[in-house]
């Protein structure tokens, strides 16, 4: 498994987009709404890996309470996997708390998952996987 | 720029490393003590990427206070530059908040440098360098 992508929690995608610009040189090269999750986010590409920039949609949500709790920073760290129901079931096999225990899907398309942090030494983890990854499958 | 490692907080290296190996299938290649900043590290190795694991020695230092006050998790983003006093220096004309304005020796030999987390949207950011990268420009 490598690291697919960072989840960094913002106030606003805008500023936030101003500063990696001016800290790493990159921009944002996609947006989308998860209206599900409360969420809007923002990717950066560096090399293989992206940051994902989340700012809260409304006033809940987990993006809303992360930043109300512990402010801006780092929320989830995503891997990304072939086989995402398949690693599912062996992490819940191996005793880690899954939030998701089937996959849905996320931004980019994609397939995602997430593992509680409270298995995982206080890491929000994410697995995440290629939309033909899964349909391929069927 | 990308990613370089993750620097990840924990009580012990060794469980860490232990729900690591399940998680993603790896244990750490390499340990050190960086008595300097009051932590030992474990470095887990993903493809271009590492996490670095991070535990105080002491009753003391940055580790120790972020456990104490956040608990384990996310401690820092680290990107691979190569010229890394360059990279300081433009930082800081930009208003970027230094916490180091000249690199130090951290671990793997690697210069390291880091910029506050009220300048990068609450993410602590680390630059660092391969050691020849500065002793060839000498």
């Amino acid at each position: 498994m490598k690291i697919d992508h960072l989840g960094i929690a913002t106030f606003s995608i805008s500023e936030s987009e101003k500063m990696y610009q001016r800290l790493l040189g990159h921009t944002c090269y996609h947006y989308e709404e998860i209206p599900d999750q409360g969420v809007k986010v923002g990717f950066i590409q560096l090399g293989d890996q992206k940051l994902e920039l989340l700012e809260p949609l409304e006033d809940s949500g987990p993006i809303y309470k992360f930043l109300e709790k512990r402010g801006q920073g780092v929320h989830h760290v995503a891997y990304k996997v072939d086989n995402i129901q398949e690693e599912l079931d062996r992490l819940e096999r191996d005793g880690f708390r899954l939030i998701d225990k089937t996959p849905r899907k996320g931004a980019l398309g994609k397939w995602v998952a997430f593992v509680h942090p409270k298995s995982t030494d206080g890491v929000l983890t994410e697995l995440c996987a290629d939309p033909k990854m899964i349909e391929d499958g069927d």
